[in-house]
């Protein structure tokens, strides 16, 4: 049996820092907003705090965090992540073993949650895995035989970026016609406002479209039909035995789930059709954290 | 050290048969007409001539061999390859090991020089190698750590599907707008038969290109911008080291390489501009069937 270790999911609203056994199963957990305006310093500071509260009476060797990118895997460092402003090349691994004298470790907060439904979720029954989270942004991690595959510059998984419409606009700096662009929950929510004229977001732009609203459903086939272009285009690169979507957009599983399977099955080879598999995810929001937990492991 | 192995590879249009010694040294070389006309059973019986012819007083105990897909690697079955017509389902790997005696290993022609270039060519000084073959068709292989990575079913590095244009044309019953359709040397030579009335293929078109011709360049710059669409998604899904480019087309190096590492460029992060890796391969027509004679230690 592994030891308990402590999973931390640094979020740019909140800060969940949990006690977590070898299962996944969360032993106690703390929750605070992350107060980011306030700067890194006094973010930092919080986490100290939580995580010796956390191991109060505990004999916690490993700190696992999940974070915004972009990241320096590498040297452990906080680079400049959107979600996170004012956190410049900040070496958050070094700053927490200096203050707790845990061993940390860090990964992108796709990646941790990747792990999660890897190794405890929907994947785990499978060699290798790709998780999307389709929520605010869209992100993705992708596991091989239970390890994170990073990328040379730790920039796998990272297909928001991935262009799938040529003919498409560029937003937030990302590429013209780029997944995140069309598929995202700002994505979703941005249509809604602009061909819809509503304000309630994805799930009003999903209610819309469930009640029978044309242009709501000609929103959510455009986010099917570029997520299933993204699939497909993964697979006929790395083939992986599976594929799990979570995230908050993923709420709407019952309108995305069916239709995308059927649109990826017109992009892939015809010997592939009947063999993909598109499943949800399983673990929800504990995904971040627990997965945040497994990632020492990974160095072990 | 280790011994030498035997690999073959397997074209519609040639047999190679070589012994290759344990760094790639080609030792002794067999080359003949596939014959692909006369039908699997004639096919199969020259193979196994070759491979004796080859072994004659050696030791060999291993056989690799590259051929072209879809395969089944599981089963060490040719499926029904485009270019070896009439193959359906050929249990190739069981027929050959009980001809000749000796075990023998199968992977698709792409994978096979992956694995060559990752080993012992252009790949070697990197943990992750998308290796890119511009020929007749578009084809890849990823290898990781010296491992090809074929993916849940085999179809890893299968790029040639992949969608890169929307707006673009179905063609060899490809994805509309697939890569292969628009980069590969036969899409090069009708699209020079098409808009420039030009029959000399590949060669000719990027000759016209390099003396001026508009028409041309306008073809080779729809070449590169897709081709660069195909990296920087692969950039975004999986973050290899380094790029390997190999194939015919690419002996038009000089007009290919270059302008398509700017063109990636503008299609990725900023924090990847200035450190992705698109290196031209090395091994050159000795790729295929080296790396066939390594495909055994796969499995060692």
């Amino acid at each position: 049996m592994r030891q308990n270790t402590i999973g931390i999911d640094l979020g740019g609203t909140n800060i969940r820092v949990a006690l977590v056994e070898d299962h996944g199963m969360i032993l106690k957990e703390l929750n605070e907003k992350t107060e980011v305006e306030k700067g890194p310093e006094f973010v930092i500071n919080k986490m100290v705090r939580m995580i010796n509260e956390i191991n109060q009476g505990e004999n916690v060797k490993s700190v696992g965090i999940g974070a915004p990118g972009p990241l320096d895997l590498k040297k452990g460092l906080i680079l400049d992540p959107p979600h996170l402003p004012g956190w410049t090349e900040i070496p958050l691994v070094r700053i927490l073993e200096k203050e707790t004298g845990l061993n940390v470790f860090l990964d992108n907060d796709a990646n941790a949650a990747a792990l999660a439904e890897s190794l405890l979720g929907a994947g785990r029954d499978y060699e290798s895995v790709y998780y999307i989270t389709i929520s605010t942004g869209v992100g993705a991690g992708f596991v091989i035989n239970g390890k994170i595959f990073q990328g040379a510059q730790g920039y796998a998984g990272e297909i928001g970026n991935m262009i799938v419409n040529n003919a498409g606009q560029s937003y937030l700096g990302l590429n013209r016609g780029a997944l995140e662009g069309i598929t995202s929950g700002s994505s979703i929510t941005r249509e809604g406002m602009v061909r819809l004229g509503v304000k309630g977001g994805t799930e009003e732009v999903f209610l819309l479209a469930k009640n029978g609203d044309i242009v709501a459903n000609e929103i959510i086939d455009e986010v099917i039909k570029h997520m299933a272009i993204a699939i497909a285009n993964i697979i006929h690169t790395i083939n992986p035995a599976v594929f799990i979507l979570g995230g908050g957009v993923m709420k709407s599983e019952q309108q995305i789930l069916e239709p995308l399977r059927e649109k990826v099955k017109e992009f892939v080879y015809p010997g592939l059709k009947e063999i993909i598999r598109i499943h949800p995810a399983q673990l929800g929001t504990r995904a971040g954290i627990v997965g945040a937990s497994l990632i020492p492991r990974q160095y072990e």
